[in-house]
């Protein structure tokens, strides 16, 4: 017997990409892992990298390092942009095709500005690591061209940083610049006082936090508060532009505006014809295959599956790595011709957020903490789940040197001359 | 007595700049120091982060946090672009002046292309901390590029990488790409086999490293070929394009191209009126100052002194802080009517270049070393200097990790949507 090996392509190296990519990594079969970033990135920690407090190295690692052990996964660093499901192919946007028994879509999402792209330019959202230096480079931005502004009032709209969302990234984001121009900047300052910056966060629901425990998220509004954050709920942005942001009819000047709210999938609900919501995620069955396409899955913030409760999967990233997981297993159970696993079920191990340098909320469903102690086992989590224990030990050092000295390891500007 | 506070402007927080700011930061005077970039470079290190065998958080510090013990230093980060020598101020691209009783001019060099400016897009140089991030994402993307190659010779041409350039600079880049590519790389890549990656470095002259006695550019010679890199002495670049460089009327064709080989010094001469040679520097008096201008001192790559062997000072960092050190101390004089030091003589402690990663070679003048014992040297001397005891231990675990495991930090290509 001298059949060809099966071909598996997974577009998309973010945590199910990758997930499936090792799982599956053992099997007798041909893998092309194809992503348009050399890296995978971490993304719970891309606000710190936006704040300055991590740099790009620690929170991203090159794809095809992590999977180089495996001699029968190959890496391709291209972008896709279709897919022929009759011939079973992948486009890419050099015009080349690469063909597929079985394909993984785990292309992920990226923020969206309510059908309003002209916001984009005013108002850059976090989805990547050339996301996360450019808010970098914007936050460090303002604080230079307010100490060389002679007006004060005109000094104190510089450093007026607006955050639009109220969701994790928003709260996160939020407490780190709070952090960075009330305690660890003011120093480095003649003219401006930095522990006079605004930051506001502008959220149009009631509440912060929509996936944790309402309780929690009064606390993480109250915290917020306590780090000079103002924080305005039932504020719906109506238009972002150069001087800022109107928000129930009222416009709040601003250096800096950063986006945190919508989140839409990438386009593998149009590449496959399928039907999707309104967010654009692809509705896949309990296994995760695309309906009518068994040897199609789609997982991770790009697949939109109910649970039994009828709210869907979160996009997060413990469930595409579980979601990669799961459809590893379904596939190497069709390699060997066993019953497919049950479907599946997303298990919640634990939702958490930070609240700041020394502050989380962690909700375990029944246990729910928030302090210290939450914040504790936030950064235990967050080192454990890092990869590689090069990062893991420079993670950690970062936080120690920001936590005991507020020294933040990353406030650099890169410009085209500097 | 109520008289106005002498105001010290320095342009440029190099090394220079930086040190004669750290030393008259406890005088009563008022110092304004300029920069167009927010952040200090290590310079000697800039070959590693374009290796990405460093990231830039570790060699990069913001230049106000340096400086922002001393109240009286206050930091803009703006770029000059004149000096007003009769009314006594310098000139800001944005219009402003900032005038100054005293001037400390430390504004660097940059590399030049022998009056072919438009071979900047094909062969880039390393300067800046902007510019490494190109030469590591130009060099990391050839390779890419390579592994989606189906022809082997174009394959070849892509990962055939030239260095023009047989200085410190050229010697320690091509050193580390070969080791990026021949040792750290080929587990990675399925096609494209980077173990035959070939390096080349062009260099005019007969020898490497010119700054070193013969004896030690012979043994570099030697280690480079060890490491498969190619040396072709005595071959003058006359042009650079898109397939290659053109030297000795032969075509070599390269993925990529960097450039080590000119100087030429920022236009202080200009702005001053001041003789200079041809590479643009400024021709000092022996207290640095300016000839008819005793309150402008010219310090770092942007002044030519000669010495009494005849040979100008060299562009290095120890000599740039020496400058630094010296004219603070003569400011300081000056303010206390005290008699001037003696003329400025640089003491050359010892020059130091690597040779991949456990080689050097040290030249202390009549002790000259090279292999791993220098590398030791280079190594703890290279710690020793940067700033900062966070720096010290993230370049330090960098290089265990490095040299242990061949895990190189920054393999990060960063693009507009990465």
């Amino acid at each position: 017997m001298n059949a060809r090996r099966q071909r598996i392509v997974i577009v998309g190296a973010g945590f199910g990409g990758l997930e499936a990519a090792r799982n599956l990594g053992h099997e007798a079969v041909d893998i092309t892992v194809i992503d348009r970033s050399n890296h995978h990135v971490f993304q719970p920690l891309l606000y710190q990298v936006a704040g300055a407090a991590l740099d790009i190295s620690q929170i991203a690692w090159p794809i095809r390092h992590l999977l180089s052990r495996w001699s029968q996964v190959a890496v391709l660093m291209a972008e896709a942009c279709g897919i022929d499901s009759v011939a079973k192919a992948v486009l890419l946007t050099d015009g080349s095709r690469i063909p597929y028994d079985t394909l993984i879509i785990a292309t992920g999402a990226t923020h969206a500005y309510f059908g309003h792209d002209e916001w984009a330019r005013y108002a850059p959202g976090l989805k990547t690591l050339g996301d996360a230096l450019s808010i970098r480079q914007h936050l460090l931005t303002v604080f230079e061209q307010a100490e060389r502004e002679a007006d004060a009032a005109r000094r104190q709209v510089l450093q007026t940083i607006v955050v639009v969302g109220g969701g994790a990234t928003g709260v996160e984001l939020a407490c780190t610049i709070a952090e960075l121009a009330h305690d660890d900047m003011p120093d480095d300052f003649r003219r401006v006082d930095t522990r006079k910056a605004r930051i506001v966060v502008v959220e149009a629901a009631s509440r912060l936090l929509a996936g944790f425990p309402e309780s929690l998220a009064a606390y993480v509004r109250q915290a917020m508060e306590h780090l000079g954050i103002t924080v305005l709920l039932e504020h719906a942005v109506t238009e972002c532009r150069a001087e800022g942001v109107v928000c129930n009819d009222h416009l709040i000047e601003a250096g800096a505006i950063f986006w945190a709210a919508g989140v839409r999938a990438s386009p593998a609900a149009e590449w496959l014809h399928a039907s999707a919501d309104k967010a654009g995620r692809v509705k896949v069955r309990h296994d995760l295959s695309v309906p009518e396409h068994p040897e199609i899955f789609v997982i991770g913030d790009t697949a939109l599956l109910e649970q039994q409760d009828g709210k869907p999967v979160p996009g997060l990233a413990a469930a595409a790595k579980q979601q990669g997981r799961y459809v590893a297993r379904l596939i190497k159970a069709r390699l060997r011709a066993q019953p497919p696993p049950s479907e599946f079920r997303y298990r919640n191990y634990g939702n958490l957020a930070t609240v700041g340098k020394h502050n989380a909320v962690v909700d375990f469903g029944r246990l729910r903490l928030h302090g210290w102690f939450a914040w504790m086992i936030w950064a235990i989590v967050h080192i454990y789940f890092l990869i590689g224990a090069r990062n893991r030990v420079m993670v950690a050092l970062n936080w120690l040197w920001l936590y005991v000295k507020g020294e933040r390891a990353a406030r650099i500007i890169l410009s085209r001359k500097s």
